[in-house]
């Protein structure tokens, strides 16, 4: 079956963004026993936990499921780039009590393991951030029964998913939450609209296109299927779900966000991502250029936001979020996407009765 | 009669964006005549013509259609500020073998006059873009008989507009081309994408939005429209109509755009703006922060643009294009509209098989 059968058999063409630090096993298991695909969030797992929890899911499951991987490079800082690095982030840590870390020896886990897991574990389908595979790391998944979902932040980055040989592309638009998923030009030229770029990709790759950014109830489902996408991605839409791993300042930032749109920022890990503005990120956007390039300052900054967290202090974590944000409302998240699927029928009921006049 | 009800009547709820420098009467009249709303470019206009332009307008159809202005700030640059912004455009200018014009005694059309030109014109709409009316400056359209759009880029600008009374808002998403119609926060606030502004600004206020940004054809109007907006106002999508007023240069660039996403940029006229990527753009990249505001950049390099037109030279000519530009296609104005509404309405056939099942 391809992919776009498989989108189309879906009761609801909802996918549960993977979402690292938000997401869950249980918020997966929901979303796909509601209907719609659920993601694990491989990209922080370690190879053998993406193979149990997959084979966690085929247990609980008869219904399609996604793993997500990071394409994180591999790595080599030297020891004077990781020194400025922390020097940076001293006083963050003392700030909050916290020793500085040492040098770690390894800054994110290893993709080609981690992959290989995948093959393994073989999950009905698998989508990839931060880069692209090869057509023999493809042709791989396929010989494995997965299908190969490859994010795309522009046009550019469609067809090359295409040629490699993707089963669909994740659109992600310029209004997502989290990290950018940019591969081939810099993030000004990686910045391009939902509306437009879902429309844009259909248009150069006959694939079927999963449309995300912005997206956060059922009219922006049927928005995007009337656009021609054969599902959608959702995540900040979830990051108030019972389900979500979300920490206690970051669920309260959300709640009370108001109206000021969310920010890009390269402070946090060293690759542009959306979130909820707040200290850390307005006292380093002028060096945020500066900091070592995923996935060492991510590494980097890893315990001081686990520290914050735990502090309750939601000036030093990374608040993700998309520019929908605002409209974040909690919930069961498997009742949700019921509730957003209902949404987008009575949408498209006053669609319908709109142009039909 | 509302303006709610007033875009509801409407045939085809699609608005032809003012562009200026893009559009003409010609094609306001087939756009309005056609079953949409036609805009009138006002911003450029003089009073009289602003008069004239209504009058002709109404003397050739019983359709409703619109005038924008633009609210430029009154410029009173200091001497020493045009010469350091003349001395940067002067290889600009030598190039072209023209002669760095002197300074200006006006920067643009006086904003208070050309307001009072349309009250007494009386048009059924007017939008306003870069910055917000007053209440009684409302209140005085309101008496003439005429519906007042604003545009927002934001929530909070949406909020604003609601404030003072006006009927309705345009969200210009951040796909859309042209001149940002920002006038609250700086530029990095004020860029949300179509998908997430329509929904946010359609929950914060009750007032009927008309989404701009992205809309290239059918299938975007139906997107739109599922969001929950009234109308839609499409711009990029006209640029290669039979009666757009784009010059050869322009013309050329749009049709051979390929997959770039074009860029903001605020070199051309001191106010940010979305257009195809030229070498002007790309050289002034790194002080473009540092022209003076519009309208005075915007007048300094009005001869510059002209003659870059006339000698068939896109380097200097500013190409104006939102996001979607790569989908922009040819046709007569009217017949355009009429075939994106067949195609909406197949959109929503379609979308409305898919929720069914």
């Amino acid at each position: 079956m391809t992919l776009r059968a498989q989108l189309d058999a879906l009761p609801i063409p909802i996918l549960q963004a993977p979402m690292v630090g938000a997401s869950s096993f249980e918020m997966a298991l929901a979303v796909s026993k509601a209907g719609g695909m659920g993601h694990l969030a491989g990209g922080a797992m370690a190879p053998e936990a993406i193979e149990s929890a997959v084979a966690a899911m085929r247990a609980r499951t008869d219904a399609p499921f996604g793993v997500n991987l990071l394409m994180a490079p591999r790595a080599q800082p030297d020891a004077a780039e990781v020194d400025r690095a922390l020097a940076r982030l001293a006083p963050w840590y003392a700030e909050l009590g916290e020793l500085l870390p040492a040098h770690p020896n390894e800054f994110a886990p290893d993709f080609e393991s981690q992959l290989a897991a995948v093959v393994r574990a073989a999950p009905p389908v698998v989508s990839f951030t931060f880069g692209i595979l090869t057509a023999d790391q493809i042709d791989a998944l396929h010989d494995a029964g997965t299908q190969v979902v490859g994010t795309a932040t522009s046009v550019a980055e469609a067809r090359a998913w295409a040629e490699v040989g993707a089963d669909g592309i994740c659109a992600q638009g310029f209004e997502a939450g989290g990290h950018r998923g940019h591969f081939l030009a810099e993030i000004e030229a990686s910045l391009v609209g939902t509306m437009a770029l879902t429309t844009l990709i259909g248009a150069a790759v006959d694939l079927p296109v999963i449309a995300a950014g912005g997206i956060m109830d059922g009219r922006g489902v049927a928005a995007a299927l009337a656009l021609g996408a054969s599902a959608v991605q959702m995540g900040t839409a979830f990051l108030l779900a019972d389900q979500a791993s979300v920490s206690a300042p970051w669920r309260r930032s959300i709640q009370s966000v108001g109206d000021e749109p969310t920010r890009l920022t390269r402070a946090f890990t060293g690759r542009f991502a959306r979130g909820i503005d707040n200290r850390f990120m307005r006292d380093l956007r002028a060096v945020e250029t500066e900091v070592p390039a995923y996935p060492v300052q991510n590494r980097l900054t890893q315990a001081l936001r686990a520290a914050a967290s735990k502090a309750d202090n939601p000036d030093m974590v990374s608040l993700w979020a998309g520019q929908g944000v605002g409209l974040a409302r909690p919930g069961e998240a498997g009742d949700m996407i019921q509730a957003w699927w209902r949404e987008a029928q009575e949408a498209s009921a006053a669609l319908q009765a709109r142009v039909s006049r």
